[in-house]
């Protein structure tokens, strides 16, 4: 397992490497399985498509339901299918990345397996990890699933439309991140409602000129 | 992986057998983080442990949060930390079910880790898998997850108390699970609100008469 950790971390470096040296921002997209990933990409390609140059590296264990949700953008999309396997790997990146032309794209949306455990192992050479957890799951993910929230450099909270139907403590589950991880920002989120959608592209082109500037 | 897949079939016979010999029930619960398996659990025990001798394996990443949850029971429960591990093995069950006195005991349940792929792939001896998907995970799981839908003795639509805020296809979801594994008994709950739970007790006594009886 260290090995394969090992081997993995190598190729996340040359990726990240890679990514840095042709002024592009990787984001590695992490959550459970309908925690509204594929609605979150929907949206962003929808409002950005037109002025920033998008593409999407979909990860599905076996269909490509998700690459096909997004097909009607104009915007480059690599599908893996892991078959079985829960989580993308450095490698299985690095040759998707071998099908994009990086000198004319600014932002690459990795949507990962939907797994909070096995997909925070695996650095892909992202510029950061994006955790999407929704309200129904609960305000203890934080807590059980640690790895996932002490490496990501944002949060989202979507499906804060269901916050009146379900017992979530807010204060809890903000609590809880605090202690794993001080300075995360949290982003609250109804993507489906299009609510805090634009709090959400407005951090995020902050980060793409962070690594402009950078 | 398929050394380690081997292993942990021989194993699991192993537990199967052992099961049978001494008349228990396991049951192999797994869903994705938050779709409502614990709280099944304190639901379950409530109901039946005035009369039948109940004992639970707790399978957790990190945290024993959800066996502090049952501790309010005075039934045995064996907590296994994976310590990051994203599922549970034959093995550690093994471990477990020696701390269990198997002679004075009707079902084990095993509460998985919370993630819809590995502990699909993984036998513990279970005398069935129990798969547990809520309405807010959306309509689209046993296409994306079939691995887990085609193991499964039977399967919990849970929250279903959140249909009237999601745009769940009720339809869609029981047709894609029909074409995965036809017989599969769907049981529609919305656990927290004690709806479907007597559909859910009457079903698996039922099905340890199967295993008294057989």
């Amino acid at each position: 397992m260290k090995n394969i950790l090992d081997r993995n971390s190598n190729r996340a470096e040359e990726n990240r490497k890679i990514l840095r040296d042709n002024g592009v921002l990787m984001v590695n997209i992490i959550s459970s399985p309908g925690a509204g990933k594929t609605t979150l990409l929907e949206r962003t390609c929808e409002a950005l498509s037109g002025r920033l140059r998008l593409a999407v590296i979909e990860g599905d264990v076996t269909t490509d339901r998700d690459a096909q949700r997004l097909k009607k953008f104009d915007i480059p999309i690599v599908a893996i299918n892991t078959e079985g396997g829960c989580h993308l790997d450095s490698h299985s990146i690095s040759k998707a990345m071998e099908n994009l032309d990086l000198a004319t794209t600014d932002i690459i949306f990795v949507e990962n397996v939907g797994n909070l455990i096995c997909p925070a192992e695996f650095d892909l050479g992202e510029s950061f990890k994006l955790a999407v957890v929704s309200v129904p799951e609960g305000d203890d993910k934080p807590s059980k699933y640690p790895l996932l929230f002490s490496e990501a450099g944002a949060v989202i909270l979507n499906k804060t439309d269901l916050l009146p139907y379900t017992n979530f403590n807010t204060g809890a589950f903000m609590s809880d991140l605090r202690a794993i991880n001080p300075g995360l920002r949290v982003i609250r989120t109804a993507v489906s409602k299009g609510e805090g959608v634009a709090e959400w592209l407005s951090w995020l082109e902050s980060r793409l000129h962070d690594i402009s500037a950078g």
